[in-house]
């Protein structure tokens, strides 16, 4: 296990690191099916955030914790409560206002996973829904085994999801009719159909089979330039939001920099020498 | 049978309620392969509009009657007569005007099935050219039975398809080598390439098992809470037309309304009790 | 062989004419699988900017010559040898700025492709690296044999791919969590998965039948209206850069000029006929 | 006085021509300062729509009837009555909904005016409270006389003008600052600071003496090619909400059609012979 | 002077009350004409942050202490400084990143104060010099004192400026030209100017003249229904960077919530009863 | 007279250099008040193409030659002798795509002088109209002389402005009631209203005046860090067409090189030190 500093204090997370240039995020309530409640999301916003100017960092793979569930979502009864304590609203306008500050909160938490300069590996095993389906569009790869049970289940607890799942899943899949029927219905989808549609790019016998693959291709991540690698995550992500004119021309002023790295050369002379090259920290 | 009162008198559409809260329009032209001329096209858009705000409707399942074609399309022979009627043209520039103002005409009738605040399912079977993809493209699911034919033949009466085809295939599929391969040949293509690039998201044996599928489904979305299930239609759509950013922020004001619905305690009410829950109309 | 006249100067490319207004281009550099350098990227983009106002076509094959080989992408060695005659740089920013000049450079060039006004097809086989990907994301339809190996390459050489791939790939497949594994990874892939993600749309035996199927496709295509064809790709690529509204708005105004084309009633027509129309040229 | 037919039925609004093509349409409750109430911005909304098609129609000018007023924005006490009949709210969700829909349908009465092909000219005088910016923000030109109060007075009533003010205002005038000094303390302003920052384009003496003035402005518009004028409206909208790369493109493939209009020869001829011209109707 | 409880401790602000529900912040290093080092940035961006949710803040004034500036902008000593400290580079691509980073930070120090709910007067006088630009284009008003002496400085510096005024300036005043001659030139323009072309919405004879009209815009401000107030300001920032039909969707959203304010009825309560409403907090 | 090598060759515009780093483009046909057919539009695209990477060039001034006109527009005679040649259309949609594709060559060759990297600043002078509106529009800086007529001239030949006029003036100047009063109407507008309206930014006496004023601009632009000049140029432009967001993230790319230039301690130094830079080329 390779040391990994300044982590520790985290309670919900585990983090390590399985390799060189790996991090290991591991959701840590495994009692609860690693269900979400407020500490959390801002415990996983604070740790990505760190991660992703971390020079020691260069891929991360996300897991939940136990053999049953990456995360059953949030979790309801903690949820509850926190609403029991709030004053008695004014009026419709007030709690409108306070509940949008709320949910911004919550959103730019969850964010910070998809702002992550690194590239995140989503391992999807067992129940997975609600939250697991928000957090694991922001990261970049999603994989999964095979006993996965996946779900877009907000609606029913009488809720469009606020989270970022409306948001990102039609942009990350091919099928925007497969998308409403899952958001729609909130029914369960296994790992067959998050393969077919394009969710996950990859599934696995079970969950050690598909931690051990997230490990490898993080691995693999981590052994070339984190200058492309990261370029690469940053441009993909604009790509996605913005036409391809501007796209093209974002992508020009980015790597009007990014070719001075050192990395081009190294890699050029590693290949033409066929040694492995040790890219410079970013 | 349910009640739906109000929609008798449309001529070329059957609405009806297969069960409580679902709409069942059937296009009602068999004979002429339910092919479409302009009378059909200011109803379908009047039907819609008015089952957006219908209180007893909560889902929707557009299908066409017959065995043989959910819709062969434009019906040719009606269009063509309708411009042997016109004044001949004083230049080409006063033809463009008219034919622009009748394009945006048309589109705006088809765009009603789309911007209807109710979930839309549609239900392709036999013979589904050309209008059959606009129509079908502006619902929220897309289903098929094994023997449908679809098309996007514009291209074959010497016009690019201008009724919504080209503006939303290539938002609601994954891949657009696909979308410009059927879009530029015209060719045919059946349930296995629509299920394989996510035209449909579900094939069915025939069209009657086809209209099951979509009735049970249009049931159980009939079952949640209309809050929720008409939130995630307008959420998902404002995600496809606009960036992440934008989506969040527009999904964070939309709830912070919406989660004043008490939908959200029967919900999690009825959960804790294991009953069904009752959510008011909307 | 159909003669298509004004191409024979061009040295890096074969273009000729299988068929009645198709062109086929070939990339001629087999003895170094097709690799490119400065010249050729100027040529292309040269011979697709002839091709868009050729009115002998109406559709085009892009292949690569010799059996190992589409192209293996950059011709590395080539552009290492431009970069040694480079004048010592000033500062980092001078440098900077000669590098964004020469990137928007070399993009405009394989932009001509994705520009042209007529439909493009790339015939992927072989070794299929780095450029092939940018090239063949330009054009409208992928097909390729079973042999082909592809890859987004560029992070193997130290740099984000800045020629187009990053910008196109998210919007012509359908899985981010896949282009983002590819694209991080530079992983060869396959026919199988080509093909289950969307990036192709056909698969063929070998390279001898794709080529065939590609000619065929083009033959169909180029039998079809010029007005209706080229209008199909402008609406369907601008529909995917823009929302659905601005799309339908303008495909109205597209339209509203080119209904006046004689092509309706010449298709109409050679339908109730059983004829071949002919279509004036574009 | 040049007859218009049809409109005589409006209740709420003079409909009549000034001049040969010119539509004068005048807001006709002076005894409630030209107050709104919901029938008459519904007839708004269709008058605008039947002036957009009407061949005999090429300049609009919009004023309000009597000394004192051009509007005093809505009519706050119709307003409260329509709300004290409505049913109990169940939650603030359905209370929500039933208010977005009821905002999106008035919005969509006042942008009928903007929307209306023909250019429109706003006469601002006297009190111009609320809808008054609403509405005339929708002209494409504003003239105001001396003694013109104008206010973005919503604020005063305890809401953020949602009719379109907020919308608009923004992208019409040239200062940020001014905007949101208006908006956000509801003060008067009058001519000279409309005129300084751009709100209107003109001051006349009175109000007599500006309604002359847009007559003479809508006149002069009126001789011009309607091909030209529709055209430009319509082009310079579109810039309004794109950038210029799409705005050029538009403006190219919109021309493209209107360039065959008899309206060149007739124009350039007409200037050659110094005769004026007479365009065909549109 | 009103208590504004928790704002003592930071270091280079002063943070009072001058009336009910304002607050002034004070930019306070006089002895160095005001100007920012990081410390200044990072505190500025906390101040606004807490501002934004204080229930006891409805509106802001920024002035800068002293007579002599509002700020001169970059303290360019202390930026030389901590540049000398930093580690001798690897390459230009890993310069560019950390420079990245660090440009990133700053503008998200600079941003809060555009993102902070409450609307924002700043008060501009004397020296008020590129950072003074950038800070004052987040406010939502800017009035100024005769002497002022602005400019867009960093041309001068060697640099374009990067903290957003090159961002905000196109979007609040009227007249690219003249932005882009101060951006170009780095030369000083005065308060005339700065009315003329909208960058200011009021000029007053001297600094305190000028603290006193903001001290009573905010005042009045300060009177109004925080729920209009503040839904002003966010409808008017989304307007300007959206389309006029986004605009008057999310318009329509955000008030379907914000109209259960009491405030509606309050206001129009002490309307007909002419006394001054009290509203509740936000 | 400074030495400008390589336009000596163009036929329709003098190239010169008034000081150090500084272009001066004059169109030079005044015995035909500068009036443009097709060769001048390729030629002036050309031009600005070669000062936009011309080392010796760091601002342009565009005037025209003579007393009489910037440019009286079109050569309309010229324009119609080139139509006269054209062959008998076939139908609409084959002149419409002629036309489309002649509109976007004229949009290429004039967008040139916005493209070009070096700040332009138009002098406009006696008759420009038209395309006069359309080229200076492309110019980032507009002066004039006080007997300048400006007009919006195309209505009066019966079409729509397709040169740029319209996609930019809505975007430079201040108030869109004025932009569209002049474009509806086609009336000759003065320096005072161009000024008060932010179409120019200076006015002076008379043409030499204006130039004078012009090189004196241009001259001390000259005087700075090109890098700084460029790319201030560059994120203006930027900013007009993006929302904040997007600037502010595209000016830190941008930065993230550009603050690698040696310029900026060259600056800092020669602030200090009270002499003039000396900036390396760019």
């Amino acid at each position: 296990m390779y040391a990994l500093q300044g982590y520790s204090h985290f309670k919900h997370f585990n983090v390590s690191s399985p390799s060189e240039f790996v991090a290991h995020v591991e959701i840590n309530r495994p009692e609860k099916l690693n269900a979400f409640y407020e500490a959390m999301w801002v415990e996983i916003g604070q740790i990505f955030d760190k991660l992703s100017y971390d020079p020691d960092v260069r891929a991360i793979v996300l897991t939940g914790a136990g053999e049953r569930a990456f995360t059953a979502g949030l979790d309801v009864q903690a949820a509850s409560e926190s609403w029991i304590n709030k004053p008695p609203p004014v009026d419709g306008a007030r709690v409108a206002n306070s509940s949008r500050r709320h949910i911004l909160e919550f959103q730019e938490c969850i964010s910070k996973i998809e702002k992550c300069e690194k590239p995140t590996i989503a391992v999807l095993h067992g129940i997975s829904l609600g939250l697991a389906i928000d957090m694991s569009s922001c990261c970049d790869i999603r994989i999964c085994s095979k006993d996965v049970k996946l779900a877009v289940k907000e609606v029913d607890i009488g809720l469009a999801a606020d989270i970022g799942t409306l948001s990102r899943l039609p942009k990350i899949v091919g099928s925007l009719s497969w998308v409403k029927e899952l958001a729609l219905s909130a029914r369960i989808f296994g790992a067959e159909e998050a393969l077919a549609f394009g969710f996950v790019s990859q599934v696995h016998e079970n969950k050690a089979k598909t931690v051990e693959a997230a490990f490898n291709l993080a691995g693999l991540i981590a052994t070339k330039s984190p200058v492309a690698v990261q370029g690469t995550k940053e441009l993909v992500n604009h790509a996605r939001d913005n036409t391809i004119a501007d796209s093209l021309k974002y992508t020009a002023v980015w790597n009007s920099a990014m070719l001075q790295a050192k990395d081009v050369q190294d890699a050029l002379l590693s290949g033409l020498k066929k040694t492995k090259p040790r890219f410079e920290k970013l």
